[in-house]
């Protein structure tokens, strides 16, 4: 396939990286030092957003912010070309599909990756292999366009799963917005505990448990704010799971800790 | 030194792995399984705790639920021996140092250092490598006993910190205590959320988000019940927290949330 990238950071440029090995892939991106750093990669590169096209496909992975503006740009002009978009909350693209009443078919292709490091320079094809891909169809998806984006999931390396935007939001708020929120919040507190002497005293545990602390701010506040009423709820429900681990550590309730740390222990070892 | 050492489990096998280059390590466990493993990498075994002494020093690496009956049953013959003990809490071997009359000078030296996997087979002595050693002094120390305590943990690769008992204990329960339980929480939340497909959404951030979920329950459990008091304190602490970050999600109130997370990479990044 002819393929689009718009936007060449981590996740753009990764999927460029990932791709090229089967398909013609052209990228672009707003900045000019990534589209050089692209260059310098091999990857072919182009002056501006339209030149993506004409494509068989273009992947938005911009920042959450710019999607729906480059999608509204892209659109009018797509022809046959499929937009895939790689949002992380999918209720604002959803939307915006369902007003269209012409232009591009538009379907979601979240890759559930990432790590703390950002933009070009950290892309890498292996951050994509293996991970939960998430297609998400819109108003303006067809069959024809959800098998283009299964092809490129899969091509990328990912492990494909079809869902609704509702579910896709619910389910990332929960295995997203929450660790972030978290991990944010047991930093600040460990910040606060501790002081500046915390690297004399966390072990491996505190630093795996806050890594995604490390998100850029930038990046991690639309995962919370862009999806706020599946957050808040993942929270209410994560405070009810609290509540029962407190209230059996208060007690010193010994086999009620052993129980729910089992419990807990099954779930997490399903992802080994 | 000669050093013995009383537990040959992840922490205990991992010390003797690491001081033998430098010391006469000998080492004692329970279960004869553990003790032939040990004996096949090298390591020299007695067959009995007490065989164990004379020694300069003997580090008590047993489970939490073991540390005192162990210490109580070394103490008496230990003559010059320094008793060191890698104990996660620290209030109850403070409380049993505090009641001794005479007996052997007693240290504790709490490695923070994990892994998810279990037992001698997990040992490594990488495992240990510029990790914090937590020396704790207890009414049994004295500055000869300090000594020979910072010495074994700077050959076995860690980097030392003195605090008191009451100290570590707050700072554990913040380090260590809270993100177990945190982990635990978050996997019984997206279990409950996700089901049994969670493999099929789960990206690297949510892994690393719960991983300490993995810890065996009959580990986690002493490091939450037998320091409750802390545990309390500091879950009460990080509801405050997450307070704030759920009043700015429900709000949207992006400048807040940015900067909650600003705060948040800021403490992080100390440990990068």
């Amino acid at each position: 396939m002819n393929i689009g990238i718009a936007g060449l950071g981590l996740i753009g440029g990764s999927l460029a990286l990932g791709l090229r090995a089967a398909h013609r892939v052209r990228g672009y991106d707003t900045d000019e030092a990534t589209r050089a750093a692209a260059t310098r990669a091999g990857i072919e590169v182009v002056a501006r957003l339209e030149d993506l096209l004409p494509a068989d496909a273009v992947i938005v992975a911009t920042p959450l912010k710019s999607v729906l503006q480059t999608l509204a740009l892209l659109s009018p002009r797509a022809d046959r070309a499929v937009l895939l978009d790689v949002a992380s909350v999918r209720a604002p693209v959803d939307a915006f599909a369902r007003d269209q009443k012409d232009g591009a078919r538009i379907v979601g292709m979240h890759p559930m990756a990432g790590r703390s490091a950002q933009g070009f320079a950290a892309a890498d094809h292996e951050l994509l292999r293996g991970r939960p891909f998430l297609i998400v169809p819109t108003a303006r998806s067809d069959s024809d366009a959800m098998a283009v984006a299964g092809a490129i999931a899969r091509d990328a390396g990912g492990v494909v799963t079809v869902l609704s935007a509702a579910e896709h939001d619910r389910i990332a708020a929960v295995l997203s917005a929450l660790p972030l929120a978290l991990a944010a919040a047991l930093s600040l507190t460990a910040g606060e505990a501790v002081g500046v002497r915390l690297d004399s005293f966390a072990g491996p545990g505190f630093r795996d448990a806050t890594r995604l602390a490390l998100t850029a701010p930038e990046l991690g506040e639309p995962l919370l704010s862009a999806n706020a009423g599946h957050v808040v709820a993942a929270l209410a429900r994560l405070r009810e799971t609290l509540d029962e681990v407190e209230r059996a550590v208060a007690e010193r309730d010994i086999a009620g800790l052993r129980e729910l740390l089992g419990r807990a222990a099954t779930v997490r070892r399903t992802l080994e």
